[in-house]
């Protein structure tokens, strides 16, 4: 999505060889335009799959996943890192591996909201190492929806995110896929 | 804001006198149309206040905050509880407690995104003792900024959230005020 790709190169910080900032636009200030952008081109995408419900995790795929969701009309799901008192019933549970927090958490997503009648897309804003896309598409399968495929904002196309998705059968739709940082020069690909 | 009041009575679940369940439209599903809706009236009531951002902190805040954010055609900043490697340059930092998760933490904006150009208004989906909006707003004050207000979903008026932010000066404008919940007897309450 060139508009997408132009903002990195505008807006975006590499540092090093392996950390992308886009905090200025998407992930902890966030361009609302931009969002509503995103929402239309994963709808285009995904649009002829009888997508039900849209699916992502707290927090930074928020803000994206609700304008997906509101270009398909449908409910907006969020996985949540916490098990709060206002969780009960039955859950369903994944681990997830933060690479940049350093940390290991559990995913838990209410066992209502992910059912057999569902085609379920999963939105978030990066695809790195995979560990949460494939937490939420166990998550999907759990409760036995069927699962669309993932739309991911910003896929870092050199660590192995896209790879392993894909070796369980998920389709990966990128915005834009990332080929390289070092520092100041990024670089993209295409599928 | 009557549709929020239906929606609660007709959706929402009181356990106890003090939990609100509302995780089938507001903050687990998410409701799409009724953000809008939300984001709507915030607006109207906000609108002459010349706002240049929201505010709102991870996660459950962040569609509400979005859609608001889209009213106003202004870019939307959420605070977060976690201080990833993402986050780098000056942080302005507040404590908050979360009486439903049990625990203290950080919440974190960086610096750059709250200036004394900005006219910031908060916007939550709880409001209950205050302690998110209090740490919010000591954020704003951090950074220079002006508050606008505070625009909060749904209100336990019953908890002393209002009382300490307006005693701090804080406008806060709630779209529905809970004065009282019994198991499933739910009581609003006008200000």
């Amino acid at each position: 999505m060139e508009i997408l790709k132009q903002r990195i190169l505008k807006d975006g910080k590499g540092i090093g060889t392996s950390i992308l900032k886009v905090d200025t636009f998407l992930n902890h200030q966030i361009d609302i335009d931009l969002m509503e952008q995103l929402g239309q081109e994963f709808y285009q995408h995904f649009k002829d799959k009888h997508v039900t419900k849209v699916l992502t995790i707290e927090a930074s795929g928020i803000a994206i996943a609700a304008f997906v969701a509101k270009a398909f009309n449908v409910p907006l799901v969020f996985a949540k890192k916490v098990v709060s008192k206002n969780l009960e019933g039955e859950i369903l549970t994944a681990s997830v591996q933060s690479y940049t927090k350093g940390l290991i958490y559990l995913i838990n997503v209410s066992k209502k909201f992910v059912t057999e009648q569902d085609n379920i897309l999963i939105i978030d804003d990066f695809l790195a190492n995979g560990s949460a896309l494939l937490g939420l598409a166990d998550i999907v399968k759990q409760g036995g929806a069927n699962l669309v495929g993932a739309g991911i904002a910003i896929e870092k196309s050199f660590q192995p995110g896209r790879k392993r998705a894909e070796e369980m059968g998920i389709e990966v739709y990128s915005l834009a896929c990332v080929a390289s940082i070092n520092d100041s020069d990024i670089k993209f690909k295409e599928y």
